[in-house]
């Protein structure tokens, strides 16, 4: 049988181009789920070998979503990333002349990338959320309403409907990072990232001297994010990407003197970090 | 004639209540804006001598929107802090039974806030994004469909609505940090906090070095949180509170220290810091 990836859907996400991007020659079978979390769950659960969610975007910051579902106890790893260049475009059902559209509908994430597009060119117009892009691409094929959607050009081909604006994101670089999830751990590459989820001691300097572990052993940060922690007001959690493999023997020294002087420590995954194709 | 005061509306908002804890006396005038944008504009145009917006949440995290806008040249500062208990209701057209919802509005934050609560009692529902609770709740008077808002019980109060469900956050003690804005520096008050902007040079190590400041002079951070830069990709601001006055002399002299390591350091405000009321 052959082993199964799964993704955010419907068909046609961006989610959809990461997988084809990782698995070019289609050695897994790609599986759609309808939210992140049911992906999470599908690896968690064996039902597929790997899973690949969006995590982050470089004009609009973390999906804050991904980022909760990885606090939680479920038993995957970040095994690898993928980024994509992200454009979008503004489609409508082909029998719409697209004169009056009354609502767009995107993910959150991408409704927020195309902010100034929507503001300059639909000012108040209503904004529905769905749970991916190709989901609004899909229901709007569904009804012949004033409805819009906001996504990939290649969903507009698969749902049959009528682009009438390209590239309508806020910048022209935007890109999207998205994780593989996987139960098992990926082996050190020779250029790799590791993810650490850390919850610090409710202390002065806690963060500095988390920080100065990574210094003293010259290991490059690539982002720090917090989240709140959920256990308490205005307490944090956070999601920290660094260099290296843990393990290579000073990251797994860091990792060691970090997790004595945390209150929780969690190996998110390493993995090769992602090469740009030319 | 009444100095002004600017907050995220229509009336109902969480926002207006803040402005009813800050300004218990009535001193201003509270005038609604509809979008955060325009409060701050309003403030920055001097057509309002003081604007409210919300901040951050305690369950769900920043608003993006507003930390975005405190990156541009607004000539605005961070003038005071409030924080409020944050109690969602789920509220219908009055002539609705409730029976067959088909769609929920509110503001993203508010949708993020509640959604387990959605998740379990309304699988799969449209979610519709407004620009605030109150917007959504006024939306749903407007026509008696099958919509439902989440929003303030006052706000159903205000709009005749019918609340069917009360305190759906996820987490109890939910709360909003806004911020009050002005064009003048709040003087110390011997409890205050401070907000910087930072945009760090390119280069391992440099967070480490800056916490190191505040580690030196014993300067209790509050928060960190980063953002896109926007600059360039995979680039991030950090937005930083910390225990003090910029008008007191170790502070001064450590923000001195953090600007002369920076690529750009802006002070966004010294404040009060929140004091609970029993």
């Amino acid at each position: 049988m052959q082993n199964k990836i799964a993704y955010l859907g419907p068909s046609g996400t961006f989610c959809e181009e990461a997988v084809r991007c990782y698995d070019p020659g289609k050695q897994y079978q790609a599986i759609p789920y309808d939210s992140v979390e049911a992906v999470v769950r599908a690896v968690d659960r064996k039902q597929a070998e790997l899973g690949v969610v969006p995590i982050e975007n470089s004009c609009e910051g973390p999906v804050n979503s991904t980022l909760d579902l990885l606090t939680r106890n479920y038993d995957v790893k970040i095994t690898a990333e993928i980024i994509l260049p992200v454009r979008h475009c503004l489609m409508i059902h082909p029998e719409n002349s697209g004169a009056e559209i009354d609502c767009i509908m995107s993910h959150g994430q991408a409704l927020a990338q195309c902010s100034s597009y929507i503001e300059r060119e639909y000012p108040g117009i209503e904004l529905t959320e769905t749970g991916s892009t190709a989901e609004a691409c899909r229901r709007v094929a569904e009804c012949n309403s004033r409805r819009a959607a906001i996504g990939p050009r290649e969903a507009a081909e698969l749902y049959g409907l009528k682009v009438t604006a390209a590239g309508i994101q806020d910048f022209d670089d935007n890109e999207t990072r998205f994780v593989v999830l996987s139960q098992e751990d990926a082996p050190p590459s020779g250029n790799d990232k590791t993810s650490i989820l850390l919850y610090l001691k409710d202390r002065p300097g806690a963060l500095y001297d988390i920080l100065g572990e990574f210094a003293r052993l010259s290991i490059n940060l690539t982002k720090i994010e917090s989240r709140p922690s959920r256990s308490g007001n205005w307490d944090y959690l956070f999601f920290i990407d660094f260099c290296g493999h843990h393990r290579q023997p000073e990251i797994s020294q860091a990792l060691g003197a970090i997790a004595a002087q945390a209150r929780y420590l969690k190996v998110l995954g390493s993995y090769p970090r992602w090469q740009r194709r030319l």
